[in-house]
């Protein structure tokens, strides 16, 4: 299976590239870093990057920034870094790349628990992740051939220790059900799913 | 209580409007009508209007477009509409209106049921309804001076027949039990609430 890796150098995106790199083959993707560099804020770029992958069987988009800070003194401006890149990039990577995917292939984006678990500080993102969460559902319906999505949404993740201070009395996720998560989405037949990695 | 309505001229905002004028003051606010004329896809217009309508105790929100339409031909430029009217529009209203509710006050916003339970051809609105839901959870946790913020998330209405193709087999749903969601969340106490006015 050929497989495009969005954000294969990220904290979950190198996991993830490892545990499918032996059997499948990998097409790493990233701003600055891998096979093929790709800017997701951009649909240009996002089209320049199919072309140069060409047809592919899976898609997992593991990257998109957001901003993280207190909702007193949010701006639109702020709110709009996450909307450029990790709602818009996920889901043009879906509008453009539905033209170049295989029949049977699939789309696996990355949400987070704080769409529905949220968390002071983090107002933009849980709007963010809750809309790529109904995109999911929404898309599922309408793509074509036979082509699936799927929408990962983990809680605070052990590689991740710089974020366990805002989420006090959370578990850390061990990073294996995470990659697991990617893995069901990638090799298995679901499609229109939010696959919760998360303790709530 | 003198109620902000966004939207007040339009189908479901009509009638919110004539349910509260009777007990309340109201301000009502259109892009081409009511009291106040406001660009809510425009943050300056947005502070231009609070600074107009001066401090308040509640604001409902019932306005923005979407893009409805396939997946299969919807570009970035499509997504964006929704983008920058019902999900920022009213996002901002609340980034800039935190400044100006008095103290108890609260925000009442709009999304929809295909944020949960989709349909083809709304993609774009799933995921702006989507994320309205969460931002309204994650916005409740933050704000302060007993601010309080929910969402009403409607399905398709009665007095929309123009959309009953686009839903079969659902009940339309009685416009007097969307309204008394809305009187629900400004008059009543909760917060952080997505009130669901839908079959599912």
């Amino acid at each position: 299976m050929k497989i495009i890796i969005i954000g294969a150098a990220g904290t979950i995106g190198k996991k993830v590239t490892a545990a499918l790199e032996k059997d499948h083959e990998i097409v790493r993707v990233g701003s600055k870093s891998g096979d093929i560099q790709a800017d997701i804020t951009s649909p240009a770029s996002i089209e320049n990057l199919f072309k140069k992958a060409g047809p592919f069987d899976a898609l997992i988009s593991t990257a998109g920034d957001a901003h993280f800070g207190p909702l007193k003194t949010m701006t639109d401006k702020d709110f709009r870094k996450g909307i450029d890149s990790k709602l818009m990039g996920q889901i043009n990577l879906v509008l453009v790349g539905q033209h170049y995917i295989r029949p049977g292939g699939s789309f696996t984006l990355t949400a987070g628990s704080v769409a529905d678990d949220p968390i002071p500080l983090a107002a933009s993102l849980s709007a963010i992740n809750g809309a790529l969460e109904s995109f999911g559902l929404a898309a599922a319906l309408e793509l074509e051939n036979g082509v699936r999505i799927n929408v990962v949404s983990p809680g605070v993740v052990e590689d991740s220790p710089g974020y366990f201070p805002f989420f006090p009395g959370y578990t850390p996720i061990p990073m294996d059900e995470v990659v697991n998560a990617y893995i069901r989405s990638v090799l298995g037949a679901r499609t229109g799913q939010v696959i919760k990695v998360s303790q709530e």
